[in-house]
């Protein structure tokens, strides 16, 4: 491959620019392709699919990675595709947009509420194959060397036959626990929630203020074909999620009523 | 029906707890059951999916709707429907969410950004009965009442039916015209997405900084059956939307890669 036909691969993610999950992915990204950054400038986990509506954003060039053009930007990770898409690369066609590598998991339910996921989802919404890649593992310094080799065969294979129009890889990767990946498993997403609690707190003022945590729950009945079950079971997990949230088998049961 | 059986609705936004909007809503859902309100303390449009993970969350009783229980939160509309479920009415059973009506449309892919949808969609996750009402009009003093007629309709058939499993209805309102509304239709999500433009500026301290907008772009080729032709054709649109963003159809074809 000529280096004037190496793909364009936009990289973003949740976490903020200087996190060490996007810094492996873009060591692994620049062995791929041309590599263009736009990613925020501090964290934005939980994020979802936000954007910024009543206020301006800030994009400024930084100088973190080696031969790559990179920005980071004040905004969500779905400002970032955007900004990179209408503006950094207007006029060019990007061919792969990748996003993580996530620190923490964003497998089942967790990918309504994922920054990292929502920037691959808002990629395909610009008709881009676009991946997120997520690491089991939330700690500042996880560690991200055994996702390595996948990482580079699913994006190579992502680069080599595209990704189904309307739809980009929810990838998740087991936390490192010194034994090798099974594998890896095309699944889909496993039904589960969070149940949460609120913590209550009075500040030095007297008020009262509240700390969200929760508790995980698999609600899920039929678990081998889930991506939870490929996880648990030591097995890269990866699900096609689409952004048509149109459910086609609710519209008839709703077209029945009386309205 | 007796007052102790009448249903326990919850309602929340995402232009906050003093917007019009809620407040028509509110109103209407006061005449079908109890009324439980925990909603933004300010506007949190474009939130999509966002919940608060870095800081805690405020939560204060107000005092501005009649016969109603009600907090303002400092949190995204996910998080309100959180706080609402798992603190606010800890033990009880909600029979439905509403949310809304939004400023503005949440018609085709604007249900990706929208906190409004987002928050109908986690009443989803957490297996309620759940629907997102939205008015093509984004003004602060947009014209509601042409709407409330068709909202009591849905809402009863939803309490009287039951909303599909895994789905929440993303109903969408034509603005008013001083025409009357042609019906309700239940549609598939258009395929649609927002082409940007960022308008760069410079702060007085001589730094770049740029506003977001867009332009809407419908490139869907089957229209009739979708909310944008609903809309455009002076018809309510009812979309069902789901939370599991397998894409079932794509597993099959991503399976076969070489991994």
């Amino acid at each position: 491959m000529s280096i004037s036909k190496r793909p364009l691969i936009l990289v973003t993610n949740d976490d903020g620019i200087t996190s060490l999950g996007i810094r492996t992915l873009v060591e692994l990204m620049v062995s791929l392709g041309e590599v263009v950054v736009v990613a925020p400038d501090s964290p934005q986990s939980g994020m979802g699919h936000a954007i910024t509506m009543g206020e301006p954003l800030r994009l400024y060039k930084t100088d973190i990675f080696e031969n790559v053009d990179e920005y980071e930007c004040s905004g969500t990770p779905v400002d970032c595709v955007k900004l990179a898409k209408h503006h950094v690369l207007k006029g060019r066609k990007i061919d792969l947009v990748v996003s993580g590598i996530n620190h923490g998991s964003n497998s089942s339910i967790n990918v309504l509420y994922s920054g990292t996921m929502s920037a691959a989802i808002e990629g395909a919404v610009e008709g881009i194959p676009s991946i997120g890649f997520s690491l089991c593992d939330f700690r500042e310094d996880a560690h991200f060397d055994h996702a390595r080799e996948a990482i580079l065969k699913i994006t190579s294979e992502a680069l080599a036959n595209g990704i189904p129009k309307g739809t980009a890889l929810n990838v998740n990767i087991p936390a490192y626990d010194k034994k090798p990946l099974k594998g890896i498993k095309v699944c889909r997403q496993a039904d589960a929630r969070w149940h949460e609690t609120f913590e209550q707190r009075q500040d030095p003022h007297g008020r009262n203020y509240f700390w969200m945590s929760g508790e995980f729950v698999n609600i899920d009945e039929e678990k081998p074909s889930t991506d939870e079950w490929a996880l648990e079971n030591g097995f890269i997990s990866i699900v096609p999620c689409q952004f048509d949230l149109t459910s086609y088998k609710a519209i008839s049961s709703v077209g029945q009523w009386d309205l």
